[in-house]
Formats: structure tokens, C-alpha cells, sequence
């Protein structure tokens, strides 16, 4: 493969844990990304808010990120700064300006991709954002490329790794919510405030973006429902598992009749799926469309040199003179189908006061809403008037069926606490 | 995205499974393929030995295959014959004239890759090989593109359907070899002539193709050790699970410090590691480098539709002006490292005439040997000098030193019959 004598000049923005596993990457591996990329990577300049203890490959250091967009000397700029303030202006700015763009940065696509897609298509800046969602899995590419010749009906998966791991760890060593997320806090794996991703917000902005790239349909992240881990006890995982069914939070986009469904919710998914045996903060995400009938990828969602790996891939297509995430959102028309409208299953932890006639009760209920129930577990106790939990897995039905029998269920006067309704997913073939 | 007016015309060559896939995906999906590729794509000609009852899409029919490569109204051949004879010249005079070419033919490609990238390379013709391996899975741009920022040091996976079909119905209803082949071939799964698949040759083809891919180094089919699965029985699978494996046949190929290791066979898996969990005719392919440290991907291997798909999306970068399997072959001198000089661990089935101190025996030989015992099973039975397997799982030792130990076990008079080795594969992070 001739290489060209002249490298491709990258101006990078952002100096945190993603940056710096570039810059890894391009000391240890420069010599075999120049002979795929058929030219040198050359970083010219680093902006960021301080200096930092970092090698940075010989490159100028600013302080002032906008400047790089005035640079002529810089083919691409990557924004790796993370936040929305100025690290969507610099991207704004460069695509509007025709330049080059990689960004990792899932909150701007998720609010703002229409803009910043529309800019890059005006200006036919290419535009790579791999790095955006599930760190080192190219679910991208999977989408806009791999899967071009499909109609697409699913995307699915665990695409938040803190989640995962801190739902693993209550799996698996029977840690409660709060001590798996302090050592998911002290593995680094957790922000200091935690509810970007426990809350499945981080999972919604990613689950907005994989949305849109798989039916082209318009980035909105209000679109989405979003229910957090945060209420999910070890008591579910075990009630779960003898019921045959892990725990995960799951992001799940599906194109059905009605229009696009968007969701983020902890899922029962049953233990032989293989998303099910998705463990720690490893991601995986599922594409199903009418050519392949389902795709599995699984990686690790996070970490610097994994990310860092979907960036530089990006910026080797770009200096092969690719367009890596080339897209046309918006360009379809679409019905998003509100939450109340979609039909899942659910598992349902009821506290009850353990009376003869209470199950019954519950099934009358859950029958008068023409909910039939799929499965249960009601333990017997030797001491009667004594608060326990049923549990019921109940068939498919429409999420406001279920609200309204919940309510119903709710105000018996043998149901002696809050129900707990965990949604599951059986992603039959 | 704007869409060019005119057209990517393409000439196909064959009428198989794969290319009636290709014209009934263009026929369902052909709008969307062309926002996506920026200009429609339009089937010029077809040749084939016959005509068949298949819909063209308006195309002209000829059969004079070689003929396609002389027509100047045609901007892309894809070869979808299968075989060696024509599909190779077919190919060849394409690369030749450096007219963009795609192919599914592993075939071709682990005999002749060299010369066919060559060809690629010097006529600057965009080349796509995506379907040649594991169908509609995209683990040729995963190498070439995904993982381009990363030094691979393994890829390993399970790339052919067919026999992980026949394993996994041995291991889930406990069917014999040769009643699961049955049913295989009864499926359309397994070929009239099944060799191909269950003597490891289709999986080593494919090998070939990813070695050459992930580690830059010349196509070598014949460095590949290859075994396959005709020796495998019920009780090797049934003693496995015990010990906490599940049997599969792998393509294992690996940068060591003395080389590139390549090898087809049976092989131990842990049964919670996820290659353990892909089953029936499902591929799955794990990919491990520098900078991610490992990803995996699963999908259907094989399949008219899934396998179209790879084509066309390798059809759709060309339209984009990519060049999709853009890649180095052979600029990396390489040592391969013999198979007496890889290491692995392996179970041994020792089939022995039960009298006391047998064991002890077999623990000597191979301990002699420098081989540690990592689990066995030794069944009691209530009659004496009745033949009984012994089972064990031994730490990693080199090829050469087991099949030492092997004459060794095998010339003891309490060893009555074969003794079956099976290597295994931790696969530890």
C-alpha cells in the first residue's frame, strides 16, 4: 500500500481519559494505522483547559478551543472535551466551516445531531461520531454500513456499562444498589454523581443516537422513556432467576406499524438470550433488520483506549477520503409511538398480606384487564398475616392496560406496599 | 443526501442462494440502498450456467460469464459462482482491469489471495470480500476498518454453521454425529458431500482470509492446521459439560512472540465464556488487539439473504467511492509457528480396563512429561476389569510434548482403545 508523503494534520480538543488513550494509541500503534490510513496521523495542536502531565506527540498546546477552527494547518478536528457549551460550538463551527469532525460526544448528537448532521451535509464536511455510543463496539458502522442493505426493525442492547456492572455485581455476589454502585464508583466505572447513568440518561442520549442512525428518522431524545436502576433489588434479580430471566437495563429502539418505539428501562431478558450473559461493564447491542435476521456486538462500552480505538478508526476512514458516518437523518417521515401505546410483558413483585384468596384476587384483576399471566412464584408461609411478596410474569399487553390494572391491584387491601413492575423482553428469533 | 442520477451498474455472475438474495434484496430494499449509496443500484446483466425461474429485475442473461469482464456499461462484477475454475479467472481479469469487484468466495481467496490483492492493488480496483466469512456478519471491516487503530493479537471464532449446528444438537437432545448430520443436510445446512464443512476445511478457508486480514500477513492455507469434528462423540460432549465445557469447532488464529498460530479444531470452551452460548447455525467471531480489548460478534454465517447482505453492502461503499476491504497483505514478514510448537491444554478420554491404580499410571506418564492434571473424572464401577474412560483436562503443554505423552498413555497395557485428545481454550481476559 503506497503511503503519501504528506500526514494528515489533526488539531484534538480535550485532554481527558479519552484524548490521552489517543495519544497512546497513536505513539504505540502510529506506524500500522499510517500504512492503513495510506497517510501519517500528525497531531498539530491540543486545546484544553490546562496543561496537564501528558506526551503530547510534539504537538502545540492552547488553551483557547475555538482557535482551532481557524487553523488552516489542521485537516480534522476532534472533540473529545465532553458537556454541551463549547464543545458544540467547536463541532458546529468546524462542520459549518466544511472541516473534518470526530466527536465521542453522545449529548450533543442526542440533542443537537439534526443541526450538526444538517451542517455536515450542507458543507459535505465528512463527520465521524463512532466513539458516541458503546466505546469500542463499531455499532456505528453496523448501522450506516454494515447493515446498509436492510430495513432495520430493532436495535437493542445494554449500553450503559456502569449499569451493567452494578446490576452484575447484585447478580452475582447478591449486593444491594448502593454497595455494588460504590464499588462501581470506586473502579472508576461511576461519575461522583452517579445519575447520569443510574438514572438511564446516558443510555437514553446513546439510545437516541442509535434511533436515528437505524430507521433515519430525526434525533429526539424526548422521544425516548427513560426509567433508571435505581429501584431494581437484589429480591427482583432473585425472583428473576427462578423464573428463568436476568436482569439488565436495555435501550431498545423498534420499528413497528404504529412508528418508531424508544425506550430505556430495566428488562427482564430470559437467561438464554445472549444479551443475558452480558456481564460487568461490557456492552452489547443486537440489530435485527430484514437481510440479517440478528447481529450481536459486544465490547467494552468505556474506557479510554477502547473509545479512543472508535475515534482513531473514524480518523483513519477520514484520511482514506471516507465519510464515516455519512446518514440521512430526518429524511423519513415518522410516527414515534408514545409510551403508553407499547405492549411488553411484565414482571410484576407484589407485597401482600399473605391471606387464602389474595392470588385469586390478583388474577381476577390482571384477567378483568385481559392480562393473562405467563408465570408466578407465591411462597406459603407457615405464619399467616404476614407481609409477602407474589410475583407474576404477566403476557404482552399495552403499557396503559397495565397502569390502569396496576392501579387496580394497587388499591386491594391485601396489597400492602408499592408494586414493583419490571418490563421484559423475550426477543423470540 | 443527494442521489446521483446515474446509476451503479453492476453485472453478477451466478444464480445461487447468494445472488437470488442480492436481486430480492434489491427489489425490497432497493430505495433505501440508494439513499444510502448515494445513487440506485441497477443490475445490468446476470450470467450463469442457467437460466432459472428467478425474477432479474430486468436484466439482460447470458452464459458467458467471462464476458461480463468485456462490457463497458458495467462499473462493478460481483462473483457469486462459488468454485475455483471460472469464479477465479472471472475475478482476476476484473482486479485486472481494475474494475471494482466483490466476491464471496473464500475459496479463491485462501488460494489465490495474494495474487488477487495484488491485482487489486496494482489496478487500483476497489475490492470487497465481506461475504466471504461468516455470512452476514461484518467481521472483514471489523478488521480492516473497526479495528484499524489497534495491533490485533487474536482472532478466534466459530465460522462454520454447519458444525456448530451438528454439535449443538449432539450436546441439547443428544444426538449422535451422524443422525445430526442428517438432519443438517435435511435442513439445507450441510452439503450432499459434507467434507468440506465437518472436516474443518470450509472453517480453515475462512481462517485463512482473517489471519491474513487481522495480522497483514500473506494468505497461507496450508500453515493452517486443520482437524474437524467427525471424531467428536455424545460422551466427549456429555464428560465436557461436566467439567464446565462446551465443544466447538474454532478457527484460532494468534500473534505469538514466535509467530502467527492458525488452527481449525474441536475445542473446550468454558461454558461461561459467550462463544460457548452461539448455538445452531449461528457464527460468532471474537477479535482481540491493543486497543480494544475484545469484541465479538455474532450473526447468522450463512444463508441466501444474510450472505447477500454482506455483498451489498460492500456494493454500497463502492457506490460511496470506498474501497471496502483496502488492505495490506503480505508487507509483514512473518514467522508461522508449526503446530508442534503451539501450546494448548487438552482433555484426553482414555478408555481403560478399570483395576486399581490405573490412574496413577496415566498421572505419571504425564507428569513425567512436565503435564499438569487441571480436572478429571474417574468413574468407580462395581465390576472390575470392565472398560471405563478416564477422563482429564490437563494445563497447557506444546503440541509435541503431548503427543509424546500420548505414545506414551496409548502403550500401557490397561489402555484399551483410542485415546481421543481435545484442546482447550480459556480464552482469560
Amino acid at each position: 500500500m503506497d503511503i503519501e508523503p504528506i500526514p494528515l494534520r489533526i488539531a484534538i480538543a480535550g485532554l481527558g481519559n479519552v484524548a490521552q488513550g489517543v495519544l497512546e494509541l497513536l505513539r504505540e500503534n502510529g506506524s500500522v494505522m499510517a500504512t492503513r490510513a495510506g497517510r501519517a496521523i500528525e497531531v498539530a495542536v491540543i486545546a484544553s483547559r490546562s496543561r496537564r502531565d501528558v506526551d503530547l506527540l510534539g504537538a502545540e498546546f492552547t488553551t483557547d478551543v475555538l482557535s482551532l477552527t481557524r487553523r488552516q494547518d489542521v485537516d480534522l478536528i476532534v472533540e473529545l472535551m465532553g458537556g454541551e457549551g463549547l464543545a458544540l460550538e467547536l463541532v458546529a463551527q468546524s462542520l459549518a466551516a466544511g472541516r473534518a469532525t470526530v466527536t465521542a460526544n453522545k449529548a450533543i448528537l442526542a440533542t443537537h445531531g439534526n443541526r450538526l448532521f444538517d451542517l455536515a451535509t450542507q458543507s459535505r464536511a465528512p463527520f465521524g461520531i463512532e466513539a458516541s455510543v458503546a466505546g469500542g463496539i463499531p455499532i456505528i458502522a453496523a448501522l450506516t454500513r454494515a447493515t446498509a442493505a436492510s430495513e432495520l426493525n430493532c436495535v437493542a442492547g445494554i449500553i450503559n456499562g456502569t449499569c451493567n456492572y452494578i446490576l452484575s455485581a447484585m447478580s452475582d455476589q447478591g449486593e444491594s444498589f448502593e454497595s455494588a454502585l460504590v464499588k462501581a464508583q470506586a473502579l472508576g466505572y461511576a461519575e461522583a454523581d452517579p445519575r447520569f447513568d443510574v438514572g438511564g440518561i446516558d443510555a437514553a442520549h446513546k439510545l437516541t443516537i442509535l434511533a436515528s442512525l437505524a430507521f433515519g428518522v430525526p434525533f429526539d431524545k424526548a422521544a425516548v422513556f427513560t426509567e433508571g436502576i435505581t429501584d431494581v433489588t437484589v429480591d427482583d434479580i432473585t425472583y428473576a432467576r427462578e423464573l428463568g430471566y436476568r436482569i439488565k437495563l436495555l435501550g431498545i429502539a423498534r420499528r413497528t406499524a404504529a412508528g418508531i418505539e424508544a425506550r430505556v428501562h430495566p428488562t427482564l431478558v430470559p437467561q438464554d438470550v445472549m444479551l443475558a450473559s452480558v456481564a460487568g461493564v461490557m456492552n452489547a447491542v443486537e440489530v435485527r433488520g430484514n437481510a440479517v435476521s440478528s447481529l450481536l456486538f459486544c465490547g467494552p462500552g468505556a474506557g479510554g483506549k477502547a473509545t479512543a480505538s472508535a475515534v482513531l478508526a473514524d480518523i483513519i476512514a477520514i484520511a482514506r477520503g471516507e465519510s464515516p458516518s455519512r446518514f440521512s437523518a430526518g429524511t423519513k417521515s415518522c410516527a414515534r409511538v408514545p409510551m403508553d401505546l407499547v405492549s411488553t410483558a411484565a414482571y410484576l413483585r407484589i407485597p401482600v398480606i399473605d391471606q387464602p384468596g389474595v392470588f385469586a384476587r390478583i388474577a381476577t384483576i390482571l384477567s378483568e384487564h385481559g392480562i393473562s399471566i405467563e408465570g408466578a412464584i407465591q411462597r406459603e408461609r407457615a405464619i399467616a398475616d404476614r407481609k409477602v411478596p407474589i410475583v407474576v410474569v404477566t403476557q404482552p399487553v399495552p403499557e396503559e392496560t397495565m397502569n390502569r390494572a396496576l392501579a387496580g391491584l394497587q388499591a386491594l387491601t391485601a396489597v400492602v406496599g408499592e408494586i414493583r413492575r419490571i418490563r421484559v423482553e423475550h426477543f423470540d428469533a
